[in-house]
């Protein structure tokens, strides 16, 4: 998939784009969609404050786009001028061609091209005794968001969407992660690559279902541990249910089964940080 | 504050309400401010699903409104029949009533007036060691929901929202809830209030803050506990602070302190529920 391959030229610095009908304009509305993300190895950080989060955790930036006529900060303009000296490209457009452009209600005027975060299962790079969460079938953005602030504050060594039905560059895991999905290794991979890559590194596959036996405290999750949660309704597939070296499940004493899958991921992840902090296993998460 | 005060006249078993303009119609609009909410003493469920979630709940309906032109799935409408027989009010609206009243952008035809959820705290039942969760100036209803959620699984003996932004008839809360928010216990108050009440019962009050030097799971859970989370973005204030028996946090190793509250709410009670369920003290979670 070769980056970039079918961007529009941009007007030069001192012009801005006033038509929502421009190519550029209409080349960042196609980013909406997952295939063009994919194709372009791209995806759009849409608000000034989500762009400071990508820049705090290193992202190098595409390009910068804005709309001075929008922006009510005038201090946020210093970005441009910040972001030029970098060598970063910054695109001016009118009102009416950022409203076009922006993915949100009430744009605030300024978003940004950035590289996909999403990586290969084989560029992430695990820890001596790594923990990672497993996010199979998740298809909420707001979930995969808040499993990523989570991964981040456990000192997770990477997250996995198995089977993802939502990609880690859609916009709105971008801004349900507060800036987390550019700090936290993220990955994408079929349930079967997945599973064999667990296995290829030795760690041991830790399924949270609801039906488990097993208590999740009374599992040793000291070791090298992938924490698998399954989609919201369907919960965990037959090939995760067969390939899981544990079954684990969080107490409950309610009628219903209610915790929601981001919170399921976080009590047990929380768990294994407090057993690896006891330990001195995983030395990451000590407080 | 008298329930019901301003009820407008149904048309009759056999009449249908059409106008948008009808006073019944206008008094569910009217439901959608707080203050309307607390001075009739009820609240609206807007939708099939979350009225079974409340009928299992055990809630008792005081009016069923559906528009049967909306309905999709027919098999539902049984439920008009079972509610009459119990003697539920059922009225019939017009689908454009039915669309004014409702607080759906895509309405699915049905709605229910239920008491409001919140009780006083003199009210609450108390077990032998109870835990507790105060939600303290929780301005997000999916926050407050996901928490009822979380309580319900873990078995508190009541949610306590302090000072509270967001009141529990909020309709966005009971959606968010999934139904908990009629299973669970809750309460509101003045933060005043609560700490009285909390101290009157003997309670230690354990406040989760980012900022503290203890980790969580050094502190000791198992007696009658009332575990503190503040606001999204102030934290807690200086009053929680100050009646606090213990300050404890989540050890985080990210760069910002990303935890969604609920989700530290979360980790929080579940750490409380495995010490009790080590030491027999908290019977109802043990899995």
């Amino acid at each position: 998939m070769p980056p970039y391959d079918d961007l529009p030229p941009a007007p030069g610095r001192t012009n801005e784009i006033t038509s929502p009908a421009n190519p550029r304009v209409k080349w960042l509305t196609g980013l909406r969609r997952r295939q063009a993300r994919d194709d372009e190895g791209v995806t759009v950080v849409d608000g000034y404050d989500e762009i400071r989060l990508a820049l705090e955790a290193g992202v190098e930036l595409r390009a910068l786009y804005y709309s001075p006529s929008l922006v009510a900060d005038r201090s946020r303009l210093g970005l441009v001028d910040a972001l030029s000296a970098r060598g970063v490209e910054v695109v001016r457009l009118g009102s009416s061609a950022f409203t076009r452009a922006s993915y949100r209600e009430s744009p605030d005027g300024w978003l940004a091209v950035v590289p996909n975060p999403a990586r290969e299962l084989s560029a992430l790079a695990l820890s001596e005794r790594p923990l990672l969460l497993i996010a199979a079938s998740i298809e909420k953005p707001g979930n995969l968001g808040a499993m990523l602030r989570t991964a981040e504050a456990a000192g997770l060594d990477a997250v996995i969407a198995a089977a993802a039905v939502t990609d880690w560059g859609n916009p709105n895991v971008i801004r349900a992660s507060k800036g987390t999905v550019f700090a936290v290794p993220v990955a994408a991979a079929t349930t079967h690559e997945t599973i064999g890559w667990l296995r290829a590194n030795g760690l041991t596959i830790v399924a949270a279902s609801p039906e488990a036996a097993t208590v999740v405290s009374d599992v040793d999750l000291t070791g090298g541990v992938a924490v698998v949660v399954g989609a919201e309704h369907e919960g965990l597939s037959s090939a995760w249910r067969v390939a899981a070296d544990h079954a684990v499940k969080i107490p409950m004493v309610g009628r219903v089964n209610s915790l929601n899958v981001a919170t399921s991921a976080a009590v047990v992840l929380y768990e294994a940080a407090r057993q690896r902090a006891l330990t001195g296993a995983g030395g990451r998460v000590t407080g």
